[in-house]
């Protein structure tokens, strides 16, 4: 996707393959900040403290971290310590092992002399194929929006929570890449943003990102969805996902649940769109099975912004020694998901869809 | 309630009667202050601009505002062009066009040189009736606690959206009225506080009012309720009302309705809160006619706090120039209400209940 006009990705290999380049997203929406990442370390500390964030793109970015440690030390050793450690920076989404996983056993059966420029090949192919695979639930999803707009006069109304947008993938987004393929098609389009607290990801990002393409969007409140679909001012929700369990509960950002609720309640669409790498196989009851991150108390107690000065602060918004709980994601129970939008195709969130897909 | 250790309300008419002193809730939960306003005019600006909120306090507000333009002049014109000015300072809630009819059914038959002092006789008698009104709804909520602490070892964990508290009412609160018995008879309690954006007036006020009170909370963002309720986290859901429908359909804080879905969901007891006088016997279907108040986008994009260096300011969270959609509240249809907890004791949220009580 383009930023002020120009082509952008939030993380791009160097030439010289000696870094990666990523878009520190902390700085966004007030600042583009473009910083480099020379070390393994470099990458974990960016995965853990969200400088990048989203499924894909960290499974991407766990993928040139494994690229970075190969220049160093290639050995058996280096390798996994490497692998596991990356492994843990962030706990919830599925993709982060997937990525590592896939490396590893491209990297394992290699002497450590070829592992460097297998590892750099490894993480640019998951990196290319992050973007196929969203161009292709783009495609898919677009389907579903046209078939809305066939139905009735209007832009199509899409309510979207956190940012599953180009910013969360190697391009195109998830949840997004219907909006922007229908976007450049010409469809109308009007799309609720969840600021999506305690970290404002729609706020920040995704309506950044919508700013950017010139898509028409409304930011609203977390709260607000619920009110808009009893008066039927969303034609479907579409979200993205870290972890979807093999009879398809949908693991995402907390919030994601009660959406999916006022869908249901609603008779509204709720649909995911799922790169099949955000599938787990290995867990079936996605509530009991998946686990569910819980970050800092200071991420609900204070908010980051820019003042009429134009500093970037954070102010505390609760009285001072309040104590918070923060679980960053939820589950929502596959009965209340439409479907699954996969690079495959739009699929049934069940048991028996998800065996065969894939 | 106490401040400190000493007995505050959110509005206290001077001995004088010639104005009266509220706590202007836009300074918490930073700072305490206290506002003297002498005018039917000073009243209605603080009620607007949301000094003061809660529809049980809005509606004691607007009784001392006819008082005090009845110190100026207490003709049939001037009486009747203040209520109507008052009437349209907010508004969804039903408490605030209660107060005032019942101020000008008592002031219509009087002389106007008697008028002064009936008024501020009956908005004193509507402060009071107020605090009385709570009381019992805490006396009866509090019967609903204790059930919950015989069935099951550990504090009562008590899920609550925005403000109900005292800061809402004259005193007690309407919401927090139980819970405040409960901690003072020594129940264990957990409460769970929604921070309630866009305004934020769990993290400002009801975190604020437990402190002070000593009542055990956490701050959430208002996205992890349905993942607490889906835990098995909160017990009970207890909040307040703006305006309830004659078939028992619940105007209340933007957000209240996606609660009410989770509650339901996971078999949690959803409770509201409702002094008799915010039930609207003219409306039926709550979603239909309620009229929901659209508030500034600014709340939106904005979030106000208090920095590292103890200033408090507003922050923008979004791109510059991003639009919002900003309903202020939402309706809970009655199908998901457990009960209305009303003065008179915990009433259905149905037509016939409802025709029988008050």
């Amino acid at each position: 996707m383009k930023v002020g006009g120009v082509p952008m990705r939030p993380i791009r290999a160097l030439p010289a393959r000696d870094a990666v380049e990523v878009i520190d997203q902390r700085a966004l929406p007030h600042r583009l900040l473009v910083v480099r990442l020379d070390s393994p370390q470099a990458v974990f500390t960016a995965i853990r403290d969200m400088w990048l964030r989203g499924a894909p793109l960290i499974g991407a970015a766990a993928a040139y971290g494994l690229a970075l440690q190969m220049n160093r030390d290639a050995g058996d050793g280096a390798l996994e310590d490497c692998a596991q450690r990356l492994r843990g920076a962030r706990p919830t989404a599925v993709n982060l092992a997937w990525a590592i996983e896939r490396v590893l056993c491209l990297l394992r059966p290699l002497a450590p002399a070829a592992r460097p420029q297998a590892a750099w090949a490894a993480a640019d192919a998951i990196a290319e194929d992050d973007v196929a695979v969203n161009r292709a639930i783009g495609e898919h999803g677009l389907v579903l929006l046209r078939a809305i707009a066939a139905r009735r006069p209007g832009p199509v109304r899409v309510l979207t929570h956190c940012n599953a947008g180009w910013l969360a993938t190697v391009d195109w987004g998830t949840a997004t890449a219907p909006i922007y393929l229908a976007h450049q098609q010409g469809l109308a389009l009007e799309v609720w943003v969840d600021e999506t607290r305690p970290r404002n990801q729609g706020a920040s990002l995704t309506a950044w990102e919508m700013a950017q393409a010139g898509v028409p969007h409304q930011l609203i409140a977390d709260n607000a969805g619920g009110h808009l679909m009893q008066r039927g001012e969303v034609d479907i929700v579409l979200v993205g996902c870290d972890r979807v369990s093999a009879r398809g509960d949908v693991c995402n950002k907390i919030g994601t649940y009660l959406k999916a609720l006022a869908a249901h309640d609603n008779g509204v669409p709720f649909y995911v769109a799922m790169p099949l790498s955000t599938l787990d196989r290995a867990s079936v009851d996605g509530l009991a099975e998946i686990p569910i991150e819980q970050r800092a108390e200071r991420e609900v107690t204070h908010v980051a912004g820019r003042t009429a000065a134009g500093e970037v602060v954070e102010v505390s918004i609760a009285p001072a020694g309040t104590r918070a709980a923060n679980p960053a994601f939820d589950v929502t129970p596959a009965r209340l998901v439409s479907g699954l939008i996969t690079e495959r195709g739009v699929v049934a969130a069940d048991a028996e869809a998800l065996r065969h897909v894939g």
